[in-house]
C-alpha cells in the first residue's frame, strides 16, 4: 500500500484497490463526502466514508481543518467535479481541530482576517494558488537564467555601504539600544559596533553584481532587499524580494532583448505549469471586478493579461517620444489625468504609463533614454548630455514591471556625476576600480518580485502575495 | 559574425573564418598569445595576435586586466592545451588595465589578499571556479526540490519573534541611534520603531517554514540567516545562507531518507556538470595539501570525497550507539582527541564526527536520537523521555554538514517544553496553532549553503566561498 499524494491520485484513470492519503479536511458534507487537501494541488480528492459502518465519535472528529490519514480504495467517481474518489476503508484522526475555533471556516473570509492569520491562509484555495505561483516563478526565474549561462549571485544583505540612495534604510546593530556608547565627538561610536562601522539593510544587489559581471559575464542576483519607507499603501512592503541581471559587453539594446524574452519566459512557464492555479485566480478576479463599478473594472482577465505580455512584441519608444503622445493625447487634454504632462522632464505615473499600454499601444511597452535628472547616478549618459540609457518596461494593470540602464562605464563621467550628487568617492572605491581596470559596456535591470506576483495572480494587495508581510507597524510571525 | 562566449568557443571542431569574442586578458606572453577569459568557464581562448602588423601601441595596451573586442579566424591549435585558438584579424581595447596598479597580477595571490579586493576575486581562476560552483549548487538545489513537488518558500527576514534561540541576534531599527525614545519606565519605546516593537534579523527560517508545510505538504526555505556571534574562527559568518525542508506526514526516517538522496543527488549534479572547475580545484587543494606534515593531509583527493558522499549509503546509527564507540576507540583511550568522551550526553565534536566517519564506518553517518538536553525544545521527545527525534548529517573532512529532526507535534508536550525554557508561549501562539488545528507528524532539516559550497569546492575558509562575507569588523563592499 502505497501513500500518495492528492496531486498523483487525481491523475490516476484506473482503479485501485489500496491507496493511502494524508491532508487536511476542506469539507464535510452529509456525514458521508470528505474534500481532503494536501497542498499538493488547489483540488481536492474525495473520500466517501461508509458512515453507518463508522464510529460516530469518528465521524464528529472530521472538521474543516482536522488532519487525517485515509486508507480506501480508488474508484471512478459517481459525483460531479472529479474522476476519481476514495471509497474509505479506514480513517485515522491525526490531529483534531476543533470547529467552533478553528479561525479558516469553510466560508469567504476577508484578506484583512486572512492576514492577521497569515500563518493559516496558505489552507484556503486563494492562497493555496497564489503561494504556488509565487515558488512556480521563483523556479522559472533560476530555470532562464540556467539555461541561458547566467551564474546566481548572492548580494550581501547587510551593507556598509549607502551610496545608491535608493531609499531610506533599516540599520543593522547590536550596540546597547539605550546607552549606546559615544565617541569623542559626542556621536554613536560605530566603531564599537559589530562590524566597527554603521550598516544597513541592502535596497539593492546592483553594484555588487556589477563585479561579478565585470569576471564572470552574465550574472543575476535574487534576494531579499528593504526600504524604511512609512508607506502603509497596498503596493509597498518594508522587506521585499529583487532579481537583478548583470551583464558584461551587453548595451541597452541588448538589455531590451533580454527583459523582454525573460518576462515572456517565465510567465510561459507558469501558463503550461500551473494553469489550474491560475484558471482559479483568473475566476477569482472575474467575481471580484464585478463587484467594482463598469468603468474601473479590468479589460483583461488574469489569463489575457498574462498572454497579452506573452503573445505580443513589446513596443519600443523614446522617453521624449512618449511625452508627446502623452502630451497631445485625449486624457490629457480633458484632464482626465490626475497629474497633467506638460513638459519634457515629467516623471511618469502608473495612469500615463498604462494609458500608452492599455490604450495607445495595446502592448507592453519600453521606455528608454529617460531623463538624467529623473535617474540614478550610475546610469550611461547619452551624448545628449541631458538623457541617460535607462529603460523601464511598462505591463498593463500595473505600470513599471521592470527598470533597467546601460552602466556608465567611463571613469571620469561616473566621478563627476559622483560629485555632482555629493557622494563620497571614498566609498565607492570598489566601484570605481571596475571602470580603472578592463571596463566595458554593461547593462542590467531590476524586477520587484512580489510585482511580479501581483501580476501573475492578480492579487491586487502586495502583502498578499508574499508569505508573512514586513510593513510600517507590522513585523508578525 | 556572431559574438561568442569563450565557452561556446572552445566547443567547436570546425574551423570558422569569422568569430566574435570579448574578454578580459589574464597573460600576454611573446607579444603574440593572449589568454582571453570571459567568465562563461574556467578556461581561456587562445587568441593568436600577428604583432608585426599590429599597431605598437596597441600591442602595449595588452595587458592583464583589460578588455577586449577581438575578431579573427578560429583555427585548430598548433599549440598544447587547447584544441581551437583564434587568429587575430582586429583588435578593439574596451577598457585599459594598468599593469602598475591592478591588483590581481599574473601570479599568486594569497587569499587574505583576494578577500580585500573581494570585488575583483573573481577574475582569478579559483574564485571563478568558486562562485561558479556556488552557482551551480543553488540551482541544483532548486530544481531538485521542484523536481520533487517541493514549493519554494520565502521566510521572513526581519522577525519580531526571539523564540528559537538559536543565538545573538542583530537588530534591525531606524529610531534615533543616539537618543532613541523612552517609555514611561525609561526603557527604549520599541512601539515607535518602524514596526512598533523590537525586530531582529532572522535566524532560521524553520518555524514559518512548519506553517507553510502544515498547509502546502513540502515547502523549503532558502534565504539569508545571521548570527551575531563574535567568531573570528574560519567556519563562521554573521550572514550566511540556509537551506530549510519542512515535510508533512514525513517522520524521522523519511527525513534522512530525503537528506540522503538531496545531498547525493546535488552533488551528482556538479559532478556532471562542473567537472572542469572541480578538476581545476582538486588540483589546487592537493597543491595546498602537499604544503602541510603528512599528519594534517586529508587523506581524500576533492573529487575522491564527493564520490564518497554520492557513492556510499549512510550509515545509521543512534547517539547512544555512536558513544559506545568513541567510548572504547583507540583516539579516545589514549587520550589522542581534544575532548575526551566519557560519559552519555556529551556532545560531540568534529573530531569524534570525524572519526566515525572517516576511520570508524568509512562512509557518511546518520546519528539520530540525541539527548533532549543538548537539542532544540522543538524537537520531538521520544518515549525514553530524555531523547529526541534529532538527525546530524556527518561528512569528511568537515563533520557536520545537516541538522535535522522530526517536530514536537504534541500541543502539551511542546507547551511543557516551552514552558520549561521560560519562552513567553504568547510570542509563539501561531506557532501552537499549528498543533491546535490539524496537527500531524512532520519533519525538516536545515543545511547551511556555505558549509555545502565548502565541502564541495576544498576551500577551508568560509570567507572564501560567498561573495562578499560579513564577520565581525567586516562589512565591506
Amino acid at each position: 500500500m502505497q501513500l500518495r499524494t492528492v496531486s498523483e491520485l487525481l491523475l490516476q484513470n484506473i482503479n485501485l484497490p489500496e491507496v493511502e492519503v494524508k491532508g487536511w479536511v476542506r469539507t464535510f458534507r452529509a456525514n458521508r463526502f470528505i474534500a481532503l487537501n494536501d497542498g499538493s494541488t488547489l483540488n481536492n480528492i474525495q473520500c466517501v466514508v461508509d458512515f453507518e459502518n463508522t464510529d460516530e465519535a469518528i465521524l464528529k472528529r472530521i472538521t474543516t481543518g482536522a488532519a487525517l490519514h485515509i486508507k480506501g480504495e480508488l474508484v471512478e467517481s459517481r459525483g460531479k467535479g472529479q474522476n476519481v474518489e476514495v471509497n474509505v476503508t479506514s480513517i485515522d484522526i491525526l490531529g483534531d481541530s476543533d470547529a467552533e475555533t478553528f479561525p479558516i471556516q469553510p466560508k469567504k473570509h476577508s484578506f484583512e482576517f486572512l492576514r492577521e492569520n497569515a500563518h493559516l491562509r496558505t489552507r484556503t484555495n486563494t492562497f493555496g494558488a497564489v503561494m504556488r505561483l509565487r515558488s512556480a516563478l521563483s523556479f522559472a526565474i533560476h530555470k532562464y537564467f540556467n539555461e541561458n549561462g547566467f551564474y546566481y549571485m548572492h548580494a550581501p544583505i547587510i551593507t556598509g555601504s549607502d551610496a545608491e540612495g535608493a531609499g531610506e534604510m533599516f540599520r543593522v546593530t547590536n550596540l546597547d539600544a539605550k546607552n549606546p556608547p559615544l565617541n569623542d565627538e559626542g556621536e554613536v561610536d560605530y566603531k564599537q559596533d559589530f562590524f566597527g562601522k554603521e550598516t544597513n539593510l541592502t535596497v539593492s544587489g546592483q553594484l555588487e553584481a556589477e563585479t561579478y559581471a565585470m569576471s564572470l559575464g552574465k550574472v543575476y542576483t535574487f534576494g531579499p532587499t528593504f526600504r524604511a519607507e512609512n508607506s502603509n499603501t497596498s503596493r509597498h512592503l518594508a522587506e521585499f524580494w529583487m532579481i537583478e541581471p548583470e551583464v558584461a559587453f551587453m548595451d541597452l539594446n541588448g538589455n531590451m532583448d533580454l527583459a523582454e524574452d525573460f518576462m515572456k519566459s517565465i510567465l510561459s512557464y507558469v501558463l503550461e505549469n500551473n494553469i489550474e492555479d491560475l484558471n482559479f485566480l483568473d475566476k477569482r478576479l472575474q467575481d471580484e471586478e464585478k463587484t467594482k463599478p463598469q468603468a474601473q473594472r479590468n479589460e483583461m482577465t488574469l489569463i489575457e493579461k498574462l498572454n497579452f505580455v506573452t503573445e505580443n512584441n513589446f513596443k519600443r519608444i523614446s522617453y521624449t517620444e512618449a511625452i508627446d503622445i502623452l502630451r497631445n493625447c485625449k486624457p490629457n487634454k480633458k484632464k482626465k489625468f490626475k497629474y497633467i504632462i506638460n513638459e519634457w522632464g515629467a516623471d511618469l505615473q502608473s495612469e500615463h504609463e498604462r494609458f500608452l499600454v492599455e490604450k495607445h499601444f495595446k502592448c507592453p511597452v519600453i521606455l528608454f533614454d529617460y531623463p538624467a535628472n529623473i535617474k540614478a547616478f550610475y546610469m550611461r549618459l547619452n551624448e545628449d548630455g541631458k538623457t541617460v540609457r535607462a529603460m523601464d518596461i511598462l505591463f498593463p494593470g500595473i505600470g513599471e514591471m521592470v527598470g533597467g540602464s546601460q552602466r556608465e562605464e567611463r571613469l571620469e563621467v561616473l566621478k563627476e556625476k559622483i560629485k555632482a550628487l555629493d557622494i563620497d568617492e571614498e566609498e565607492l572605491w570598489w566601484y570605481l576600480d571596475l571602470r580603472k581596470y578592463g571596463t566595458a559596456v554593461h547593462s542590467g535591470f531590476g524586477l520587484g518580485f512580489e510585482r511580479l506576483v501581483m501580476f501573475a495572480t492578480g492579487m491586487s494587495n502586495i502583502r498578499d502575495v508574499i508569505p508573512f508581510p514586513r510593513t510600517p507597524q507590522n513585523a508578525e510571525f
